[in-house]
């Protein structure tokens, strides 16, 4: 039988090189995505082209009531931060855009669902290094739901817990974009910015994040955005 | 400010208890029922005639999608077991009856909906003593979820994680029905029966250990049954 994974997939930068790794790693991956009110489908539309790049066996959408989330920023309960570099987003502070729980659910109805498709695996994008203000993107998090899995599932009691799989936990930006490269992951269909218009707005702080990232990495990112980027020797030629 | 909790409340006897517990414990509670493809919506109508009898400030009703669950009997995934006595139900075994990671997925959409209504606490009805087989009611799998909340969300991290209040851990069903009974609820709102009659069936796993739970407390049950049920000395007068 075909070794399962499920992918948390939004069509970001980091869940889509995670979904990139699964693939790579030997798995027949089944990709969800959430919707939750998210003030722009965009990323939505990424993540379905995405999980068809890739070959995934099932793509399904979760929609969760928007009222779970809707003191973030990012539903619209506060502004979006834009306008600082990547060096200035404040290390240790929850941002605004914080959406409480958000990983606890979405690994819960991931696991649920893992479960049912008797998956071996779940894979999420968080990383810790950048952005480190989310309390649902560490290690110590991920390993205590990892203990929830073992003490509260059948397959954790029988002693073969759900893997919670966190390939880019420990990476940079720079990192992430390097390893999805090597994985020929086709950057051009996905989604990082805060908005959602028809290119990237590249001054919000994911923006901010993706454009460093690229550009540590040697690399020019395939998305179009509404600044002009000055993207160094990658952009040349 | 008013002390929020939030509850997660099926419609079943336990959860009943554990929201009129709440209630009594001072908090002004907004309760939550999630839909998930049960085969029948009795339980559903007795959540919503439980929560209005509670004073609920909010009932919510949150769908997830069937696939997710969809191994288990309730879901038609298996025969739902019947015609045991509460007494042959074995011990240590998970049934068939048992839903993936549902649990998981309940406490964590509560905790977002928590943190969201800057609530205090969630009520939790399991209780590990009768049908000890589910994994996701054990006191080890409660202590397991709270530390996720204390690592990954903004309030545990800020010291302040919300409260999972699992009132009923610890207690038999007769020491639930006598406590549901000193709290004042109206037993007949709440329906346990797997199936969805207009009569509870009477044979069915949870209608036995709630049948054996009113006996031993010493009370009638006010719900009609398709069989008959000698309730003993609480049934004379």
């Amino acid at each position: 039988m075909e070794r399962r994974a499920v992918v948390l997939l939004s069509g970001g930068l980091d869940s889509s090189v995670a979904a990139a790794k699964a693939v790579s790693d030997g798995y027949a991956i089944y990709a969800m995505t959430f919707l939750y009110g998210q003030s722009h489908s965009r990323e939505v539309e990424s993540a379905r082209r995405v999980a068809e790049f890739l070959g995934a066996k099932d793509h399904v959408m979760v929609e969760l009531p928007p009222f779970l989330f809707s003191s973030s920023a990012l539903l619209g309960g506060a502004e979006i931060p834009t306008g600082r570099n990547a060096d200035e987003i404040p290390r240790g502070e929850i941002p605004s855009t914080y959406v409480p729980a958000r990983n606890i659910v979405f690994l819960s109805v991931a696991s649920a669902w893992a479960e049912n498709l008797q998956a071996e695996a779940v894979y999420i994008g968080v990383n810790a290094l950048d952005y480190s203000g989310y309390p649902d993107c560490r290690p110590e998090f991920i390993e205590a739901f990892r203990e929830v899995l073992r003490r509260g599932t059948k397959a954790g009691v029988g002693g073969r817990p759900l893997k919670i799989i966190a390939p880019l936990i420990g990476m940079s930006k720079a990192e992430i974009v390097r390893l999805g490269h090597s994985l020929g992951l086709d950057f051009s269909l996905t989604w990082s910015c805060y908005r959602g218009g028809e290119r990237a707005c590249g001054v919000c702080d994911s923006c901010r994040l993706r454009i460093k990232g690229f550009k540590e990495a040697g690399l020019k990112d395939p998305l179009p955005y509404e600044v002009e980027v000055d993207w160094g020797e990658a952009g040349e030629g």
